[in-house]
C-alpha cells in the first residue's frame, strides 16, 4: 500500500518488504504499528537487537551455521562424533533433529537449499566449505538431510554427485523416507506408501541394532 | 521455532515475533536471513532506518496519522474543506479515498478499530483527540468510514452515538454500501444485494448531482 505518509516513514516499508515472507500489506501494517506507538519502543528496542545481533553473530567457521565465539555450540562439543557429518537447509532443521536424539554427529548448515529462481546457488550455500569439510579422511559418513522437496532433492543430488568425486570412499546417506508415525495408512499419500514399500525392512530384527 | 542459536539471536526472534502478522516460524526464517548475510548489510540498514524513523515520526495533533513536521500533509492543506471530517481506521484506507478522488475534506485516522480481544479500546484510537475534534462548530458532517466488519460497524456505532450526544446538529454519515463497481450481480453476496436493493436510487437522476 503505497500510503507515502512521511520520507522516513516510506523508507521503512521499503525496508521491511524486504524481509522474507513480508509483503506489502504486512510492511505497512507492522511500520504503522511500530510508529503509532507512543515513544517508539518496540521500534528502538528492534533497532538494538539488530544491532546488537549484526555485532556479535557470524557464521561458525566450521559447519556454516550462526554462532557468537569461536565455533558454535555442537562444533565445539568435543564429546559429539565427528566421523558424521549432517547437511541440514537451516538451523531449524538441525533443531528438529536434535530434538529427536537420533544423532550424535556433527553438523554443516546450507542455509537454503539450491533455487536459482531466489538466487541460491552452490556458493551461497557454503558448499566449498562443506566440499573441504569432508576431505577431512576423519569424515566417514555424510547424510544427507535436506527437504524431500524439488529443490531440497536436487541439493542433495548435487551434493551426493560432488561428494563422491571428492571421496569415493565416503558413506553418503540419505534421512529414510516412510510412513510417519502416527499415521494412518489409509491418509498417507502413495508415493510415501510406495517408497516405504520398496524399502520395507524385516519385522524381527533387534530393536536398534541398527543405527 | 526453537532453534536457540545464540542469545541475541534469540533476543532478536522474540521482538521479531512481536510484529504484527509474523509467527514463530516467520521470526525465525526473518532472524536467520538477516543474520547469515556476510555483514549484515540489511539488518544494519534496517536498525538504521528504524532509529530514524522513531526520532523524525510522531502523531498528527489533529488528525492523528503519522507525520515528520508539525500537522501532516492534509491537515496543512488549506485548499482542503475543513467542514468535513472523514474517520478511518489506517492510513492504507486513507490512501484508498485519496486515490478514488471523491472526498477533499480533511480526516481522522484511528489506527485501529474497537476490539477487546486486541486491548483496543476508545483511549487507544484517540477518540478524546475526536470529541474534541468535533466540537469545533466549524466541523459539519462526520463521516465514519471504518470497515464494513462486525468490529469496524462497532466501532462507527459506537463514534456515532458519542458524536450525536455532544453535537446534535451534526451531520453524521457513513459510507454507502451496495453492489461494487465491475462485479456481476451473480457473484455478489446476498447481503450486498438485499442492502443495495433497500437503498436503490432512481436511475435517472442527473449525474453528479448529489455529491
Amino acid at each position: 500500500m503505497d500510503d507515502h505518509l512521511t520520507p522516513s516513514y516510506d523508507r521503512l516499508v521499503q525496508a521491511l518488504r524486504q524481509l522474507p515472507g513480508i509483503g506489502p500489506l504486512s510492511a505497512g501494517r507492522i511500520a504503522f504499528r511500530l510508529m503509532a506507538e507512543e515513544g517508539h519502543g518496540q521500534a528502538k528496542e528492534l533497532a538494538a537487537l539488530l544491532q546488537e545481533a549484526s555485532g556479535k553473530i557470524h557464521r561458525c567457521p566450521v559447519c556454516n551455521t550462526l554462532c557468537e565465539g569461536d565455533l558454535c555450540r555442537v562444533c565445539a562439543d568435543a564429546s559429539r562424533e565427528s566421523d558424521k557429518v549432517c547437511v541440514v537447509e537451516s538451523p531449524a532443521d538441525q533443531a528438529v533433529i536434535e530434538r529427536s536424539l537420533s544423532y550424535r554427529g556433527k553438523y554443516f548448515v546450507l542455509g537454503g537449499r539450491i533455487s536459482p529462481l531466489e538466487d541460491q546457488g552452490p556458493s551461497q550455500l557454503g558448499f566449498h566449505l562443506l566440499m573441504k569439510r569432508i576431505e577431512d579422511p576423519a569424515v566417514r559418513e555424510l547424510i544427507l538431510a535436506t527437504s524431500y522437496t524439488a529443490q531440497g532433492d536436487a541439493t542433495a543430488h548435487y551434493l551426493a554427485m560432488a561428494a563422491a568425486q571428492r571421496r569415493p570412499e565416503l558413506r553418503i546417506t540419505r534421512l529414510a523416507r516412510g510412513v510417519p508415525f502416527g499415521v494412518e495408512l489409509e491418509y498417507t499419500d502413495v508415493a510415501t506408501v510406495a517408497r516405504a514399500m520398496a524399502d520395507r525392512a524385516s519385522a524381527v530384527r533387534e530393536q536398534g541394532g541398527h543405527r
